[in-house]
Protein backbone atom coordinates (compact mmCIF):
# COMPACT_ATOMS: atom_id res chain seq x y z
CA UNK A 1 0.00 0.00 0.00
CA UNK A 2 2.92 2.31 0.58
CA UNK A 3 3.55 2.88 -2.92
CA UNK A 4 0.17 4.24 -3.95
CA UNK A 5 -1.02 7.81 -4.13
CA UNK A 6 -0.96 9.40 -0.75
CA UNK A 7 -4.50 10.15 -1.18
CA UNK A 8 -5.23 6.81 -1.94
CA UNK A 9 -3.90 5.33 1.33
CA UNK A 10 -6.07 8.17 3.28
CA UNK A 11 -9.72 7.60 1.79
CA UNK A 12 -8.76 3.44 1.18
CA UNK A 13 -7.94 3.61 5.35
CA UNK A 14 -10.96 5.81 6.25
CA UNK A 15 -13.50 3.20 4.20
CA UNK A 16 -11.68 -0.10 6.22
CA UNK A 17 -11.83 2.07 9.63
CA UNK A 18 -15.89 3.20 9.05
CA UNK A 19 -17.39 -0.05 7.69
CA UNK A 20 -15.28 -1.80 10.03
CA UNK A 21 -16.75 0.36 12.89
CA UNK A 22 -20.11 1.13 11.32
CA UNK A 23 -20.75 -3.50 11.39
CA UNK A 24 -18.69 -3.77 14.91
CA UNK A 25 -20.96 -0.43 16.72
CA UNK A 26 -22.09 1.82 14.80
CA UNK A 27 -22.87 3.97 18.19
CA UNK A 28 -18.89 4.78 18.42
CA UNK A 29 -18.69 6.45 14.74
CA UNK A 30 -19.21 9.63 16.15
CA UNK A 31 -15.04 10.42 16.17
CA UNK A 32 -15.12 10.81 12.16
CA UNK A 33 -17.61 13.68 12.02
CA UNK A 34 -17.68 16.66 13.57
CA UNK A 35 -20.42 19.23 14.62
CA UNK A 36 -19.98 20.62 11.40
CA UNK A 37 -20.52 17.41 8.82
CA UNK A 38 -23.24 16.70 6.85
CA UNK A 39 -25.15 13.56 6.20
CA UNK A 40 -27.53 12.98 3.50
CA UNK A 41 -29.45 9.31 4.52
CA UNK A 42 -31.43 8.25 1.29
CA UNK A 43 -32.01 11.62 0.84
CA UNK A 44 -32.66 12.88 4.30
CA UNK A 45 -30.49 15.70 5.42
CA UNK A 46 -28.49 16.02 9.17
CA UNK A 47 -25.87 18.41 10.09
CA UNK A 48 -23.47 17.90 12.75
CA UNK A 49 -22.28 15.12 14.86
CA UNK A 50 -25.09 14.97 17.04
CA UNK A 51 -27.89 14.54 14.50
CA UNK A 52 -25.64 12.05 12.38
CA UNK A 53 -25.24 9.73 15.04
CA UNK A 54 -28.58 9.64 16.25
CA UNK A 55 -29.96 8.89 12.51
CA UNK A 56 -27.02 5.97 12.45
CA UNK A 57 -28.04 4.89 16.16
CA UNK A 58 -31.47 4.75 15.52
CA UNK A 59 -31.27 2.75 11.69
CA UNK A 60 -34.13 -0.08 12.61
CA UNK A 61 -31.54 -3.40 12.31
CA UNK A 62 -29.21 -5.11 14.79
CA UNK A 63 -26.33 -6.36 12.91
CA UNK A 64 -25.09 -5.48 9.44
CA UNK A 65 -22.36 -6.27 7.10
CA UNK A 66 -20.75 -4.25 4.00
CA UNK A 67 -18.64 -6.06 1.35
CA UNK A 68 -16.97 -3.09 -0.59
CA UNK A 69 -16.93 -4.06 -4.34
CA UNK A 70 -15.25 -1.15 -5.93
CA UNK A 71 -13.68 1.86 -4.22
CA UNK A 72 -11.82 5.15 -5.95
CA UNK A 73 -10.56 8.02 -4.07
CA UNK A 74 -9.67 11.75 -5.51
CA UNK A 75 -7.74 14.28 -4.15
CA UNK A 76 -9.72 17.75 -3.97
CA UNK A 77 -8.52 21.39 -4.79
CA UNK A 78 -8.78 22.10 -0.64
CA UNK A 79 -6.61 19.50 0.22
CA UNK A 80 -9.38 16.73 0.82
CA UNK A 81 -9.47 13.61 -0.36
CA UNK A 82 -13.00 12.22 -2.05
CA UNK A 83 -13.90 8.59 -1.37
CA UNK A 84 -16.90 7.18 -3.49
CA UNK A 85 -17.51 3.27 -2.21
CA UNK A 86 -19.91 0.73 -4.05
CA UNK A 87 -20.56 -2.48 -2.42
CA UNK A 88 -23.34 -4.52 -0.85
CA UNK A 89 -24.77 -4.70 3.06
CA UNK A 90 -26.48 -7.37 4.53
CA UNK A 91 -28.79 -5.92 7.42
CA UNK A 92 -30.65 -8.93 9.95
CA UNK A 93 -31.89 -11.55 7.73
CA UNK A 94 -32.59 -9.19 4.95
CA UNK A 95 -31.90 -9.81 1.55
CA UNK A 96 -28.27 -8.59 0.61
CA UNK A 97 -28.58 -4.87 -1.46
CA UNK A 98 -26.53 -3.03 -3.22
CA UNK A 99 -25.48 0.33 -1.93
CA UNK A 100 -22.84 3.34 -2.71
CA UNK A 101 -22.15 6.08 -0.63
CA UNK A 102 -19.29 9.11 -0.89
CA UNK A 103 -17.22 10.23 2.07
CA UNK A 104 -15.21 13.55 1.74
CA UNK A 105 -12.06 13.77 3.95
CA UNK A 106 -11.25 16.81 5.40
CA UNK A 107 -7.88 17.36 7.56
CA UNK A 108 -8.06 18.84 11.01
CA UNK A 109 -5.72 19.11 13.86
CA UNK A 110 -3.98 16.41 12.20
CA UNK A 111 -7.07 13.94 12.07
CA UNK A 112 -8.57 12.66 8.99
CA UNK A 113 -12.44 13.51 9.37
CA UNK A 114 -15.64 13.16 7.21
CA UNK A 115 -17.08 16.24 6.22
CA UNK A 116 -19.45 15.12 4.01
CA UNK A 117 -21.30 11.53 3.99
CA UNK A 118 -24.02 10.84 1.47
CA UNK A 119 -25.50 7.13 1.18
CA UNK A 120 -28.07 5.54 -0.93
CA UNK A 121 -29.29 1.92 -1.27
CA UNK A 122 -28.57 0.51 -5.19
CA UNK A 123 -32.00 0.15 -5.57
CA UNK A 124 -32.38 3.63 -7.02
CA UNK A 125 -30.79 2.93 -9.76
CA UNK A 126 -33.76 0.88 -10.39
CA UNK A 127 -36.54 2.75 -9.74
CA UNK A 128 -39.53 3.88 -11.86
CA UNK B 1 -36.32 25.29 -7.22
CA UNK B 2 -35.99 28.98 -6.02
CA UNK B 3 -36.81 28.03 -2.25
CA UNK B 4 -34.35 24.99 -2.26
CA UNK B 5 -31.10 26.05 -0.52
CA UNK B 6 -28.28 27.88 -2.67
CA UNK B 7 -26.26 24.64 -2.88
CA UNK B 8 -29.08 22.45 -3.84
CA UNK B 9 -29.60 24.88 -7.09
CA UNK B 10 -26.06 24.99 -8.57
CA UNK B 11 -25.88 21.08 -7.69
CA UNK B 12 -29.26 20.19 -9.43
CA UNK B 13 -28.30 23.09 -12.32
CA UNK B 14 -24.78 21.85 -13.16
CA UNK B 15 -26.56 17.78 -13.17
CA UNK B 16 -29.23 18.98 -15.65
CA UNK B 17 -26.34 20.61 -17.63
CA UNK B 18 -24.17 17.64 -17.80
CA UNK B 19 -26.40 15.23 -18.59
CA UNK B 20 -27.54 16.96 -21.37
CA UNK B 21 -24.81 18.03 -23.28
CA UNK B 22 -23.79 14.40 -22.64
CA UNK B 23 -26.38 12.90 -24.55
CA UNK B 24 -26.75 15.84 -27.21
CA UNK B 25 -22.47 16.52 -27.83
CA UNK B 26 -20.26 14.69 -25.01
CA UNK B 27 -17.44 16.28 -26.91
CA UNK B 28 -18.41 19.92 -25.98
CA UNK B 29 -18.36 18.75 -22.19
CA UNK B 30 -14.67 20.58 -21.53
CA UNK B 31 -16.08 23.99 -20.27
CA UNK B 32 -17.01 22.11 -17.48
CA UNK B 33 -13.84 21.15 -16.61
CA UNK B 34 -10.23 22.59 -15.71
CA UNK B 35 -6.46 21.44 -16.08
CA UNK B 36 -6.57 20.69 -12.30
CA UNK B 37 -9.79 18.87 -12.70
CA UNK B 38 -9.77 14.57 -11.93
CA UNK B 39 -11.65 12.05 -13.13
CA UNK B 40 -12.10 8.50 -12.83
CA UNK B 41 -14.10 6.59 -15.03
CA UNK B 42 -14.77 3.06 -13.96
CA UNK B 43 -11.48 2.89 -12.03
CA UNK B 44 -9.39 4.49 -14.23
CA UNK B 45 -7.57 8.44 -13.66
CA UNK B 46 -7.56 10.98 -15.49
CA UNK B 47 -6.10 14.35 -14.80
CA UNK B 48 -6.94 17.95 -16.69
CA UNK B 49 -9.46 18.99 -19.00
CA UNK B 50 -7.42 17.64 -22.09
CA UNK B 51 -7.40 13.74 -21.01
CA UNK B 52 -10.56 13.75 -19.48
CA UNK B 53 -12.02 15.11 -23.06
CA UNK B 54 -10.22 12.51 -24.62
CA UNK B 55 -11.12 9.98 -22.51
CA UNK B 56 -14.89 11.28 -23.02
CA UNK B 57 -14.85 11.92 -26.58
CA UNK B 58 -13.33 8.05 -27.36
CA UNK B 59 -16.20 5.81 -25.43
CA UNK B 60 -16.79 3.59 -27.89
CA UNK B 61 -20.93 4.20 -28.44
CA UNK B 62 -22.32 6.91 -30.89
CA UNK B 63 -25.64 7.52 -28.90
CA UNK B 64 -26.39 7.44 -25.26
CA UNK B 65 -29.39 8.44 -23.15
CA UNK B 66 -29.23 9.22 -19.09
CA UNK B 67 -32.20 9.21 -17.32
CA UNK B 68 -31.27 10.26 -13.46
CA UNK B 69 -33.69 8.46 -10.77
CA UNK B 70 -31.84 10.51 -7.44
CA UNK B 71 -29.68 12.99 -6.74
CA UNK B 72 -28.18 14.32 -3.49
CA UNK B 73 -26.37 17.39 -2.89
CA UNK B 74 -24.37 19.05 -0.09
CA UNK B 75 -22.07 22.41 0.95
CA UNK B 76 -18.67 21.52 1.80
CA UNK B 77 -16.59 22.92 4.51
CA UNK B 78 -14.50 25.01 1.41
CA UNK B 79 -16.98 26.38 -0.28
CA UNK B 80 -17.94 23.65 -3.03
CA UNK B 81 -20.89 21.40 -3.72
CA UNK B 82 -20.84 18.09 -3.33
CA UNK B 83 -23.15 16.24 -5.70
CA UNK B 84 -24.14 12.21 -5.84
CA UNK B 85 -26.01 10.88 -9.09
CA UNK B 86 -27.86 7.52 -9.44
CA UNK B 87 -29.33 6.84 -12.31
CA UNK B 88 -29.53 4.49 -16.23
CA UNK B 89 -27.86 4.69 -19.44
CA UNK B 90 -28.86 3.18 -22.47
CA UNK B 91 -25.69 3.79 -24.88
CA UNK B 92 -26.40 2.36 -28.79
CA UNK B 93 -28.60 -0.58 -28.81
CA UNK B 94 -27.07 -2.13 -25.41
CA UNK B 95 -29.04 -2.98 -22.81
CA UNK B 96 -30.13 -0.52 -19.75
CA UNK B 97 -27.61 -0.03 -16.92
CA UNK B 98 -27.51 1.63 -13.48
CA UNK B 99 -24.92 3.98 -12.63
CA UNK B 100 -23.63 6.34 -10.50
CA UNK B 101 -22.17 9.68 -10.55
CA UNK B 102 -20.15 12.29 -8.11
CA UNK B 103 -18.69 15.64 -8.71
CA UNK B 104 -17.36 18.59 -6.25
CA UNK B 105 -18.15 21.13 -8.07
CA UNK B 106 -16.00 24.40 -7.93
CA UNK B 107 -16.57 28.35 -8.10
CA UNK B 108 -14.00 29.38 -10.12
CA UNK B 109 -14.33 33.14 -11.78
CA UNK B 110 -17.47 33.18 -10.99
CA UNK B 111 -18.55 30.03 -12.46
CA UNK B 112 -19.21 26.51 -11.36
CA UNK B 113 -16.76 23.94 -12.49
CA UNK B 114 -16.24 20.16 -11.63
CA UNK B 115 -12.86 19.75 -9.99
CA UNK B 116 -13.53 16.15 -9.11
CA UNK B 117 -15.86 13.46 -11.38
CA UNK B 118 -16.33 9.82 -10.53
CA UNK B 119 -18.13 7.44 -12.82
CA UNK B 120 -19.30 3.69 -12.05
CA UNK B 121 -21.51 1.61 -13.48
CA UNK B 122 -24.06 0.07 -10.68
CA UNK B 123 -23.04 -3.77 -11.93
CA UNK B 124 -19.66 -3.20 -9.09
CA UNK B 125 -22.81 -2.95 -6.39
CA UNK B 126 -23.21 -7.07 -7.37
CA UNK B 127 -19.62 -8.16 -8.49
CA UNK B 128 -18.20 -11.32 -7.38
Amino acid sequence: MADKPVWEQIGAGFVQLYYQQFDTDRTKLGDLYTDASCLTWEGAGYQGKEAIMGKLSSLPFQSIQHIITAQDHQPTPDNCVMSMVMGQLKADQDQVMGFQQVFLLKNIDNKWICANDMFRLALHNFGA
